[in-house]
């Protein structure tokens, strides 16, 4: 099975599709997130997995929007625990450490670590395994910023483990496949729906939208806006419920169609049920 | 009255700042987010102009964050019309430029530009205005992207007016001022409420909350979520919405303290009637 992902072997991306693909055979990297989606679309790849949401830093805001323009379905999610270390060359040590390469979302997750070392300058990069192989490659005294696993890929050695602010760091990662429907059946119950849509700009449409799932008593897990390009003002709602049983997401479906000037379910699947470390 | 802003003099924080403050005397450029917010709280600066959301690329989501950290009121909102330039030193042709430097939210609004003419590379830059300082200084062949008023302040000569994608670009500004509430009386009718709170992870939790606004016949005009550090998969939401009465904005206020685990009202202010181009 191809896959493919934004980021390099060794990126937590890699790490997510390892665990929601068992059977990866070819990794797909891509350097930026629309080339993932226009992969999977293409057919140069099987699946994609792309990061949505994380518990510190929120949406992957492009994410969703590709999400949107793109023909696929959601097939599954998974959460990801996200520690950060310092990763350098063999023999470099902290002390001469000067430049530290990571995706910037990961820079802004440890802070603390560049408050009690003022002499590390923070430097932006695509990925984070792509930051750790740089960091190996250079010879320079930089670090990179990465997961644990990215040191088994690339080499390099670990100066400093667990540098991130906030223990609680959960990336949620998701399983797309081409096509709008799921032509495949899912392992598990699927107990959780993840659809888009957008209301009239009058008072009470987002309510009578979102009483459609109070009623049947599916708890909202998310709800995420985005402007719509050309239309100043007007957003599309992302949002994910809880299923109880498979029936009642058609009638939801339904009645949204009622209530609604757009509406698009982008897959029904199964629930993330623990967080893996 | 002294002004925070992020970015430099000829930024869209500065054109908004002079919108809204016409009687703006020192403007303090940060260069960070963050440092607006603690120039505001600290002292340094009677109010402070940030953007909010842009029409094409979303919510400025580290604002967001910012506003609830801080103890300050929105006391008016601006819309402003963004166009971008390509601008260079004087003396410098578009077929000489290489690196074009801006805010990495303008080089994204301008990706036909770079598409149709492959020689420029897109650098991003702190801000627009100062990305145009750069440029003039550094004698390079190098252009930026800002707004025409920046040329007005540094020099520069426009070498390509309204390269933006998409004309339909307009960014909100907030005026802030320090305090929880309002210390001055509004020049204009309040009619716009903005406020943050969050609700129990229940099923029909969030249209409780929202069906005090629509019960009022109140008009959401924005809903954004943010997640909690710390907890994940919980979220605070802001909300705006358009007010009749003031008296509605108490009653909604009391309301929602019975229904929602945290409120927070931001301000209560004059909605922005028109778009200024």
């Amino acid at each position: 099975v191809r896959v493919a992902i934004q980021g390099e072997r060794g990126s937590f991306s890699h790490k997510a599709a390892l665990a929601l693909v068992p059977e990866l055979g070819v990794l797909r990297s891509c350097a930026l997130s629309p080339e993932v989606f226009e992969c999977l679309v293409r057919g140069d790849a099987d699946a994609a997995v792309v990061p949505i949401e994380n518990s510190l830093a929120g949406s992957v805001l492009e994410h969703y929007d590709l999400l949107l323009a793109h023909p696929l379905h959601i097939a599954a999610e998974f959460l990801l625990r996200i520690g950060h270390n310092l990763i350098a060359a063999p023999g470099v040590t902290l002390g001469e450490v000067r430049e530290v390469y990571s995706h910037p979302v990961a820079l802004a997750q440890c802070r603390r670590f560049f408050a009690e070392h003022p002499q590390c300058r923070p430097v932006p990069f695509y990925d984070t395994a792509g930051a750790v192989v740089e960091a190996v490659r250079s010879g320079a005294p930089v670090a990179a910023i990465a997961g644990s696993h990215a040191v088994r890929e690339h080499g390099g050695s670990m100066l400093v483990a667990g540098i991130e602010d906030n223990p609680e760091n959960y990336t949620r990662f998701l399983l797309l496949y081409p096509g709008e429907s799921a032509s495949t059946a899912s392992t598990g119950p699927v107990n959780k729906v993840s659809l888009v849509f957008s209301v009239l700009n009058e008072p009470g449409s987002l309510v009578r939208a979102l009483q459609i799932f109070a009623r049947r008593g599916l708890n909202l897990t998310r709800l995420e806006s985005r402007p719509v390009p050309g239309s100043p003002w007007e957003y599309v709602f992302y949002t994910d419920y809880q299923l109880g049983l498979e029936d009642e997401a058609a009638s939801a479906l339904v009645e949204l169609n009622g209530c609604c000037s757009f509406v698009k379910e982008l897959g029904r699947y199964t629930a993330a049920a623990a967080v893996s470390a």
